[in-house]
């Protein structure tokens, strides 16, 4: 068993963490880290638990520290659930030493920094080796993608690999989790919707073509598709759903299309990894799938599931398609936690 | 004053008819009429009144009778809120002697109906003139947009004018009295949204480029944009949010597009028609806005709230942006009648 | 294994029953009924899937026969979801060769009828006997109480075993799935509640002191206390919540009163039977517990948690206390199974 | 015109005191308080406006300051809605020469502080005599019950009149307003309900007797009934319904129950006060009224609409009804301008 500690514990994606790492094969939690306000009391006290499941009892008494490497005692791998500005602060620090798997966007875009989804481009792990000697760290950071990113490359993977994408539109609409427990006022979207999410659109619209990049010589060189996005906010609790339209540039048969997304797999389904998902990508035929309250925790929250894709029946060489996504387990937690069991097992 | 019927008059729509309807300085409302279950009955008796407003005093104990021309008496003009399998029969017969002024889909892409937004297409009503010559009829159809290709096109008006618009993509978040006030389960949309919404896509789809299209010898040639739509229903009562990309043949300052915009005025501007909102469409500069809950009564209703108007900064020839109109006020009844007020005053 | 039969299987309770039964290790689903139009069907065509979980593998290729006992063939058992008025009909049919365990309304309040919770009144069973001497028939009609009853009950039950209790006043906030799939519009409830369901409030006051009365030479007489009730329907997807006050004849201590709660258990608890939760009733301290959604799902659904459980300041005699009982599961299809695992057992 | 001012003029209850006095004929909007924060900026650059209603353009460039008054000048009446902590400090201050018209919880049961509704105890006015004396100001404090109690006591007064009251319980489903534009996250409130509001209970069960109480030189003697109360937060933007149980001393015809609630009036009516309404409760008959959504702007938002109302079944000498009251405006912002047009009239 490797320890494991989660900096910034306490918060939503903190309390995905320890669900999903409870009864880990590989990891075990041994330190939570969150706010000053917070340390020294016992997790079950620090935190007020979120979650539909329980607070697992093996994390109930586990004294919360202060986010610092000094205080974080005795694990190999940090999870890292923290806001962007303090992990920005924080996260080379713990780097020294340790394997920083964080889901913070704080460093993403740093090009010696891999920004990893396992299924989809696993060998960005390479350059870690360049982090390494660049910073003098011993551990290193990698990160995950922005939660709607994950969902929607997933999707863009294995067509990417089997046809000429040119152009993505996509139009969101995002579960209030998302912005963390307290992030959306009941006011705010009772009987509303906010068709805006802070820096949302940046990431969404950066982070999937430098994903699907080459990484040669150090260097990675985003695919050349781009993509366009429009965020919104919704009143649903967890999931993502985004509306996608695909100009491609060839022909291609709407059923083949399906077929490539149902037979998606990539290497953490070869190397059956514990968190991975036997099916990346869902396909349902239904007219009216998928919703995220119905199909956001297909395999464990794990898998995305895609509908309603459809030769576009204006612009020919158009595909469109809807998709679910979990964002706290498959966009945030679970994505970080793939990408330590894929480091624990090839690197 | 004109007398006029409301034919559907117990439905959402119909009653947004009678609401809108009840201190009309042209019309007075004289008949309704509904299915045979209510027929017979006073309105009040018939209908459970779904509006926030009260069911106006002048309504509540005209008798409804059958929807039948030889049942709805002494009307000079009717409103249809129709199901579109039921307009299909019954809006001809009452043609041959009636202005009807119809929100359903059942006539609108018939050649020689016109379908009219009265800021954008007012020409469009030289149909009726062809219509009653090929029908033999006295009164004729005038048919309203779809509640969201209305919003939609109201914004497209104005760009177009100025603009190369080469296509359009719009993702919608749809309000659940689009669907009728059974229509959508509480089951279906508590933490959750539907992706799909019946021939919604079609209509967003076909009916832009016709509405924009230029009558000539009575044809209408469509406008040789084309519009591909995605539509969902999302936790909302009331106003339709539709997310919108262009992809635009020319450059543009983004100040001069939102001017354009802003100072959109039709015909119903001019004429100062009743129910003609002074601006058509508002441009708000808010991050987070239009939302539908705080923009959608917004001049009662009647006119669109656009927001976050964005140059794309992926595709630079793109414009983006965001709007609300209220569905069953501007995107039907409000729109049916602004159609009757038009023809009331140049027919 | 015993073969049985769900009647009226596609709906909101029939596919609970489904779920729960799916991996029963006593109970084998070889039956499926619904109306005629369902008839003749694959189950998985004949039903729209409302859970969250998946349909059953074994249970998506039952063909869906017509809901009368010489098309349900091969069972013993039949589990009844049926609509009350059916049930009236139907379930004596059943009853003359079939164990009928029912959720249905209709025979409850018959004489001869067990109206029966597990862990409260299983001594009411003794009904059967007389049922079957009466009507002549080979099997026998075994109903569970109303949902809201149920969970009322529960927490009532130790309460009555060690205290007098005088008057009972019960205000519930009730989930929409206990209307049905289809029954509460999302016009009706979005920003909204509906201070009324009907002939809920008289099975709320009529049920419970039969339940807890005394079966003695063939006739229940009713306990002596009696419940008022008012009943609402707010905007929870599952699980009603009831705040519940007591006045009592009794002096008491409140942490006493809490552990006669938290120590209850019944005859399902010592015969240690499949679907029994471990704790009936589960009390919780946190001032803001419990909710519906954070705790319906305790014990698999089949617990009813209580807090907020405090003495009166204002009336000294008097307990309050708040309580979440998952509806469509202990509420309904949950109780009809456990009902038939005690019989299973004991008769 | 009479001048005046707003502490705690950006929440929720601030912006619906500006609402409420934009266009009122006696009072004139002249200072506006906040924290000091927002101290020194336009009102609308200070507040961000939560209402469906516009920020009124006479209000748009007023300065904010801090709540003090060595800022707040110029003003004869201050309208508080400022949090009760703060309250405490500063109303005081302010009383020493101005009349405060207060929302606030703080000063509510001193007892030289009169806590009115003006329909239900005006007279309990005559105390502002012995606080200026007592205390030395030449202002003073006149403070508005709690939102949940305003609306119970409205029903219960005129009952009282005509009838022996023995006890109340009340179980409400209160607005996510009440607690504040942030008050409730979204996380808590979808597909959920929270059992708890801080401190709510004991003013609902301790203001209704001291308001309905004799004012006797000088002292309060409260009535003689009592009232206990369990209090739940559900997912409704605005209007708290109140499920209430009355025992009863006396036999009552409930269509005569029904009747002295229809008739109430008291001295606003009688006065016509400009935001009295005309029926201070509204009796409604439909089963399944009053509803939040659709009764809580009845009469501008200043009545209380009761539905219902019902001789309990099973305890004969008890009376049932459901009641909804506006909570930011009956109960909060109205309250306390209704007592301000009261004072200005009679004092």
């Amino acid at each position: 068993m490797v320890n494991v500690g989660i900096l910034g514990a306490t918060g939503m994606v903190g309390q995905r963490f320890i669900e999903l790492l409870a009864d880990h094969p590989e990891f075990e939690i041994t330190a939570l880290s969150a706010s000053k306000r917070s340390a020294g009391k016992r997790y079950e006290d620090a935190a007020t638990w979120y979650l539909d499941s329980k607070i697992p009892e093996n994390v109930k008494d586990i004294l919360v520290v202060d986010t610092d490497p000094s205080e974080v005692k005795g694990v190999e791998i940090v999870f890292s659930a923290l806001p962007a500005d303090i992990a920005a602060v924080v996260e080379p620090k713990f780097a020294e030493k340790h394997i920083v798997a964080s889901n913070a966007s704080a460093m993403r875009m740093e090009p010696d920094v891999p920004l990893v989804i396992p299924e989809v481009n696993p060998e960005h792990l390479d350059l870690v080796e360049m982090q390494q000697k660049n910073r003098g760290w011993d551990g290193f950071v990698v990160t995950n993608p922005n939660c709607s990113t994950i969902a929607l490359v997933m999707t863009l993977k294995p067509l990417y690999d089997q046809f000429d994408i040119k152009r993505v539109y996509v139009s969101t609409m995002q579960a209030v989790s998302g912005a963390g427990y307290d992030g959306v006022p009941s006011m705010a979207i009772i009987d509303n919707l906010v068709p805006f999410i802070g820096e949302e659109e940046d990431k969404v619209e950066t982070e999937p073509p430098y994903i699907l990049g080459d990484l040669e010589e150090g260097v990675v060189t985003p695919a050349q598709f781009k993509v366009s996005a429009s965020c919104h906010r919704v009143a649903v609790l967890d999931g993502h759903t985004e509306a996608v339209f695909i100009e491609m540039g060839d022909n291609f048969e709407i059923d083949y299309v399906k077929k490539v997304l149902r037979n998606f797999k990539g290497l953490p389904q070869k190397l059956e990894l514990y968190s991975a998902p036997k099916n990346p990508v869902i396909v349902r035929e239904e007219e009216n799938r998928p919703q995220p309250r119905m199909d956001r925790n297909e395999e464990n929250g794990m898998s995305v599931v895609v509908g309603r894709v459809r030769k576009d029946t204006v612009f020919d060489d158009n595909i469109k398609y809807v998709l679910v996504g979990h964002n706290t387990i498959r966009g945030a937690a679970g994505a970080s936690i793939l990408n330590a069991e894929l480091i624990n097992e090839i690197l």
